[in-house]
């Protein structure tokens, strides 16, 4: 099935009519601006829309949908735009609509443990700004920096913390949604539990900007956590390492975070940030790194010793422990800035297996196995206390994985891997454009069609990001 | 809107049909079968249905409904019949299908900390059998000894434990589930994290069986914590109880259950099971139920004692800890047994308010002002911490609030004053037949035309369970 073309015709009358909405200086159509907005971190795309919007208000957005969805012309909703699997690409040109002068934190609630903003609020300034009053919001992806907690939302998104507190859906209490169709409505209400009606926040969360846009959300908080502690233990073989995951949960521990870098990974982002706080001997070939956090630095460094002591059954190596708040900032810069690295490096192709927690030791071996069979090289990274892996992939001269049949072909035979062991082709980065030719691997037409039915409900004219995830 | 009325003609064609899917045993058609299967906890409702059918499996499931489909037979779907909010009734008569029979607990993951069972196991029969394993799976009603975990997943069952682990929706992975028109699709993947188009999972837990009938269900386990303490705080007065709630988290703790009784119902309850562990003095308006858990006991012990001694700040009395295993199930019992025996006393209506935890004193007080303006008689028990308060309601001579307009008019009038403070009005046992009246309090036109939407998407022809939450 092809997405039908429902390109409109950008007509004077409309710039017109959004100037007067949203103000004429936020209403850009200089090729600057079409191409900034016309790309987001996938890969080496672009696709320009025919005008950028800026709007600032709910009310403003809906007086634009509401003329989009008359005229159908395809409108794609864009926060700071590093998203990984081109949700936010306006590959039907259109109007493209930034969050980014919603950037309000709107009101820290103390008294109830929750907070609500505006879509445009960057996830770290809004972590920092809770954080002030003693509260935390854990779910942080490794753009943290720069991405937006309205992006967060659309992805569903994750990050180091969410293995011991969840991912992004854990916490959204409440959304206030603009329809495609211009109507403005809330998804639930601002409570603990709800068992009112369909659950149409949990619907949205994930939904990649397809249902409607967001323009507040409300995030239950919890109280920060007083300590934690922070070690880096190496691994001679990557399914040892696997392995020693999944054996760390059955033992009892939670972490709160749990995160495996394969060797590669971790020269290239050494290099790339200049950093040697981590000694690569010749027989090392993944770390984990391993941080528990709690009220009770006693009980923590029990628990951590006790960690590393179950550790040495799969062969890990000496362990490091970050010391102070230095050292732990300086491992957690290698993490996280390891997807920007390797992509620099030539790893352009980035996939977000999800699995079992206990099958990694198999995806892993797999990832290597088809690296060999279909020509390409692979480094793996990711939440594996999650079962979460991000694989990077590099085949030489391709930088869009749509241009090579045999890389194609390749990452086909990978998601059949991961949906055969249980697990499927996104854990937090999301379908957007480049996942979407491969979602009838883990969906039958039955499921697409349940699907397309809501897609529907909510957006009848498809005009709303419209080809994203799957085609109608 | 009406319900449009869809009943069939169940004929003897049919009776033969079903009868060579589930075998001739599982047909039953006696008067004391379809009564025993007519009713369920909520208030003295009665709808037989015409024939009950009790499967095994979600192929015959599926050849059930692929009849009733063609043929437009109200089908409604049954577990255990523990429902509050009537969500089980076969209001339009049809076919009723119950999963008592599929009562197997499939698999028990160690590797992965998940469990794979059918709808039919007893949501207690699971716990145990999680614990045995050393792991633990929180969600746990009141009516853990009785309900069925496939009602758990409909409803979007809570207790005492989700204030600090969650609900049911924070556990549910993936679920088999049998469309109304007969396809057996599962919703998502055994992942812990998951961005693959729209979360259908958590669009079908707590859709009341609307949307299909859930077969298999895949739960996320944690490990089990090692210790608990317990304790119960008296206070003098009900506001000043639900100002302590928010506190004990505002410090920084999260008890594992923060329970509300008020002496009226305690009253009740302590005679019910014949109990005084519980010394009731004249002083005393409500208690504190009051639980901490981790793997610490000397860390436990201090929270514990920080807690008591805040909670002095808010007038608390003199705090009763439960020494021993018995102690602890003695207090759990009575908290409990709370519904059953304000039932038995006479508070047949039941009302599953829920608010943003700090609001609690201004229900509360609302509540009783409320019962003065429309004479009748409230008793408030329930999940503080969550801010989710039982209210039952007595009014002599009115055993279903349906009968009584001044009584709807309460009923109203609260909802209103919980839609006021932030909440809504139901935290756990759903809308099913009886809050359906009430719907358009907490939503508007648009976001119920997209319920409906969805409802149609996957149920075309309005069969299966038509009639609840909303009217289509």
């Amino acid at each position: 099935m092809e997405t039908v073309a429902i390109k409109g015709t950008l007509t004077a009358t409309h710039i017109d009519a959004f100037r007067q909405i949203v103000g004429e200086q936020y209403v850009l159509l200089d090729e600057e601006s079409l191409n900034n907005y016309g790309h987001d971190e996938t890969e080496h795309l672009l696709f320009p829309p025919e005008v950028v919007l800026r709007p600032r208000t709910a009310e403003e957005i809906s007086a634009v949908m509401k003329i989009c969805n008359k005229d159908r012309i395809p409108v794609t909703p864009r926060g700071a735009g590093t998203g990984l699997s081109g949700g936010a690409l306006p590959n039907l040109g259109g109007v493209l609509i930034s969050t980014d002068r919603m950037n309000s934190i709107v009101h820290i609630d103390e008294r109830n443990l929750q907070v609500i903003t505006e879509p445009g609020v960057i996830t770290e300034v809004l972590q920092n700004a809770v954080k002030e009053k003693g509260l935390f919001y854990p779910p942080d992806p490794s753009s943290r920096g720069s991405c937006f907690i309205g992006g967060n939302i659309a992805e569903n998104s994750g990050g180091p913390k969410a293995v011991k507190y969840g991912v992004v859906k854990d916490y959204v209490l409440n959304l206030e949604l603009v329809l495609p169709t211009g109507e403005i409505i809330w998804t639930g209400a601002n409570v603990l539990k709800n068992s009112t009606g369909y659950n149409l926040t949990q619907l949205v969360v994930g939904s990649e900007g397809t249902l409607g846009i967001v323009t507040k959300i409300v995030l239950k908080l919890i109280p920060l956590p007083k300590y934690d502690l922070l070690m880096l233990v190496p691994f001679q073989s990557l399914e040892k390492a696997g392995e020693a995951v999944s054996a760390i949960f059955r033992a009892g521990f939670t972490p709160s975070a749990l995160e495996l870098v394969e060797i590669d990974a971790l020269k290239i982002v050494s290099k790339f940030v200049d950093s040697a706080v981590v000694p690569v001997t010749d027989d090392t070939a993944a770390h984990l790194i391993i941080e528990v956090d709690g009220n009770h630095l006693d009980t923590l460094m029990v628990e951590m010793e006790a960690i590393s002591t179950l550790l040495t059954e799969y062969e890990a190596g000496e362990v490091y422990f970050a010391d102070d708040a230095q050292q732990k900032a300086e491992l957690w810069k290698l993490r996280r800035r390891t997807a920007e690295a390797v992509k620099v490096d030539g790893y352009t192709v980035e996939e977000d297996t999800v699995v079992p927690r206990a099958e990694l030791p198999g995806l892993i071996r797999g990832v290597k196995a088809l690296g060999i069979e279909y020509g390409f090289k692979a480094v793996c990274y990711g939440h594996a206390g999650d079962g979460n892996l991000h694989i990077r992939i590099k085949k030489e001269g391709v930088a869009n994985s749509a241009d090579d049949p045999q890389l194609i072909a390749g990452i086909k035979a990978l998601f059949a891997l991961v949906h055969k062991l249980g697990g499927t082709i996104s854990g937090e980065h999301g379908i957007g454009l480049i996942q979407k030719n491969y979602i009838d691997i883990v969906f039958n037409e039955t499921q697409l069609q349940l699907m397309r039915g809501i897609k529907k409900t909510f957006d009848p004219n498809n005009i709303l990001n419209a080809g994203k995830i799957f085609d109608l």
